[in-house]
């Protein structure tokens, strides 16, 4: 039995740690297109900021500890085609060789590419200017752009999780940051007023932050970079020395797409609950596949976790077993300076196509007693089904040290149980006066939003 | 329509509030034996330590706040019998005189009072000495007693969570204190190989914990008041300037006793989970009845954050309601100095006794990727049913600022779902590098009890 895994990211490395783990005799190659396997491309805002050094600490496993479960790794080999009846995968090395390796199964994680969001230029920029620190290779070459340029001031373009984490690695490693965001608050996974906290937050910062500024193109000048575009319908054009375009992501889909597989949801890999492509004996999993989601159906949604989680779903059906991906209910957090948001669950124009009545209520609670010293508040949205009174998503935004980014965890899991705003107070959370109330911030969220969407039937 | 409630604390007033809430229009009375309505006990220990001043900041909400409500408040008044057929409730207010009221329908809040524990002497000591920091006359005489007699050196007879509390908090004042444990290990309500860690904290602090050391008395002498008991059998002695004797409660149930209430599970008032009595329009409340747990059925386990739900549910229902207690998981955490000590669900010995086949394993986990600075490692402890996988606890215990006290909230959200073991690593948890890992903590360990207790079947 032979396993070959493709990609070196979250969800081949998963895929064949969960095999080798299941069951030690069984033969794992995994094929990795650069030579930096099993890296946390969520960690590389940080080694920017200075905060991860050196850059090989960004590696949740060295390659060494992955050969020492007893997997194959073949470094810098770029697989180039499927052959999915004669079950064997086409790669390249690094010299430029071809040469074909044979396989009972094969689990597909080849991960998503940066959008360019159709911003003329940036493809004839090169790597330091279209990141979406996808890679090492691009990380590197950023870095020591930063180091041999100099650059004072930096525009990025995209206010999203990456985007933000990168306005504050370049600001605390000296640079002047101008912030572009298309729509009219940052942080659009959350919703504006939420957003609105962060936004503060960036301005506390030194963070220039413009907000409606729809960006066309990106153009080398003697003076620097230009950024050019319009602001509110006006044109505008903003000068730096450096400019990131963070604009999502795409699904990276070639090889699945040339062997025959179909595209669905985000033009991403249609995947079962299994992980299997429909090829035969082929998986895939990770940034390149649809996501399956508790409250939305089949979406595209491309998360570190839900590729860690398919992953392993994958390793461990290539084997024979009968794992189930159990669905994302969409959950992410992020810090940026002393702030952290997070968010779980749908907010309301995500709801109402899929047959919600969604309405929502923002509360602000302390994350502990305030007579306790050091009390923050965290502000908690909380959107329910108004006929239902069904628990559909939260969003949080609270201090650094205020545990918001475990409270999420604790709606996350509540909405994977399906379960209803009311039914929050009935769970049994934990309280001392230092780290909670008696009916915790994310109850006093709920019962907030029972208060004014929800009426108890009672016969006084 | 007029309700009484009985009590000042969590239940009482969460009735009252609930009532209020749902039906301005309804007439609420609190009856409360003393001068302090709704003030935080559990937040005593830092009025001690100082970190909580001046104590008036210890109440929930004031008098007035709760005036404000409409609800009315007789204070420094002592409920003394009720006549249940007749629907009156006798009470003695300060001055010694005797009245009744008339209601509709009653709650009773009487809570819990300090266990001696069979310690002798330890009833002729008065206040300053049975201290559960039940009550805030308990800790004007105690503080007083402080400020007075100025001692150096205090015993603490306990090591559970307000025994540790105030080791803390007398340590933080400046006396050398003693912690004297009948068990093994400090706070039983862990596994002794978790209580260690607290011990090991406790140790480090300065304070000295005596272990396996089982008190018979307590006197008066010139010296000061002298401790004698057992130790691993020997006799021991010990003298101190002040001693305090946090031993436990038992549910103050004497009201409900004579006016016809049954006693159960610990020599608490039996309820249903609607919070009545079974004595026609009474309903009782918090820690002077038992409690319906989701894993062990009907229990006695006393907690603030059960009295508020059980009181929320008695006022929705004393107005015609149907709310029901959802039953308790048993979540408690504690901090001690800088740590946290958390758990839920049942232990080993507390789950074969109901059927269980219970196996545990405990991993360590850093609360956040390591590469990101202050990776802190938090210990954890799952406890599962080997023949079904089930989740049956989770016991962690970390450094303050791990997030240790939302991640028990995690297991606590799965455990009253009813979910495996293995169930936890479907759940969608969130994950930035500063505050978790794609796979979290808490994902971890379920993942080393799996490694170890259960056996995915592959066809391989």
């Amino acid at each position: 039995m032979h396993l070959i895994a493709i990609g070196g990211s979250d969800a081949g490395i998963s895929a064949a740690l969960r095999a080798r783990e299941l069951d030690p005799s069984v033969d794992v190659t995994v094929v990795v297109a650069d030579s930096y396997p099993n890296f946390s491309i969520c960690g590389i805002p940080y080694f920017f900021s200075g905060e991860v050094q050196p850059w090989q600490s960004l590696a949740h496993r060295t390659a060494a500890d992955l050969e020492a479960t007893g997997m194959r790794l073949r470094l810098d080999t770029f697989a180039t085609s499927i052959d999915v009846s004669g079950q064997r995968l086409s790669v390249r090395d690094a010299n430029g060789s071809e040469s074909e390796i044979a396989y009972d199964e094969l689990m597909v994680g080849t991960g998503a590419l940066p959008s360019s969001a159709g911003i003329a230029g940036l493809d004839t920029l090169g790597r330091t200017t279209a990141c979406t620190c996808c890679t090492m290779g691009d990380t590197f070459a950023l870095d020591q752009h930063l180091t041999d340029r100099d650059p004072k001031t930096a525009i990025i373009i995209g206010a999203g999780y990456v985007g933000l984490e990168m306005a504050e690695a370049l600001t605390v490693r000296g640079l002047k940051v101008t912030q572009l965001q298309r729509g009219p608050e940052v942080l659009s996974t959350l919703d504006p007023e939420l957003g609105a906290l962060v936004h503060r937050e960036l301005d506390g910062r030194g963070v220039e932050v413009v907000t409606n500024a729809l960006v066309e193109s990106v153009s080398r000048t003697d003076n620097g970079l230009v950024v050019a575009g319009r602001h509110f319908g006006d044109a505008f054009e903003r000068t730096a020395d450096l400019v990131l375009a963070v604009v999502g992501v795409r699904p990276n889909t070639d090889l699945l797409e040339r062997a025959g597989a179909q595209l669905g949801a985000g033009r991403a890999v249609v995947v079962d609950e299994t992980m299997r492509t429909g090829l035969p004996h082929v998986f895939a999993a990770g940034d390149g596949v649809v996501t399956h989601h508790r409250l939305l159906g089949v979406t595209y949604l491309p998360l570190g976790t839900t590729a860690h989680k398919q992953g392993r779903v994958a390793g461990e059906n290539a084997l024979g077993g009968s794992a189930r991906f159990a669905g994302s209910v969409g959950t992410q957090v992020l810090k940026v300076f002393d702030l952290v948001a997070a968010r779980t669950g749908l907010r309301e124009h995500e709801a109402t196509p899929v047959g919600f009545t969604p309405v929502s209520t923002t509360a602000v609670a302390d994350d502990h007693k305030a007579y306790y010293p050091g009390a923050q508040p965290i502000s908690i949205r909380i959107t329910g089904d108004s006929k239902t009174g069904k628990l559909l998503g939260a969003q949080l935004v609270g201090a650094r040290g205020t545990e918001t980014a475990k409270r999420v965890d604790t709606f996350a899991t509540a909405l994977f149980h399906g379960t209803t705003v009311a039914g929050i107070s009935d769970l049994d959370l934990s309280y001392t006066p230092p780290l909670g109330s008696p009916w915790d911030a994310v109850q006093i969220a709920t019962q907030r939003w029972e208060r004014e969407h929800a009426k108890v039937q009672v016969n006084a």
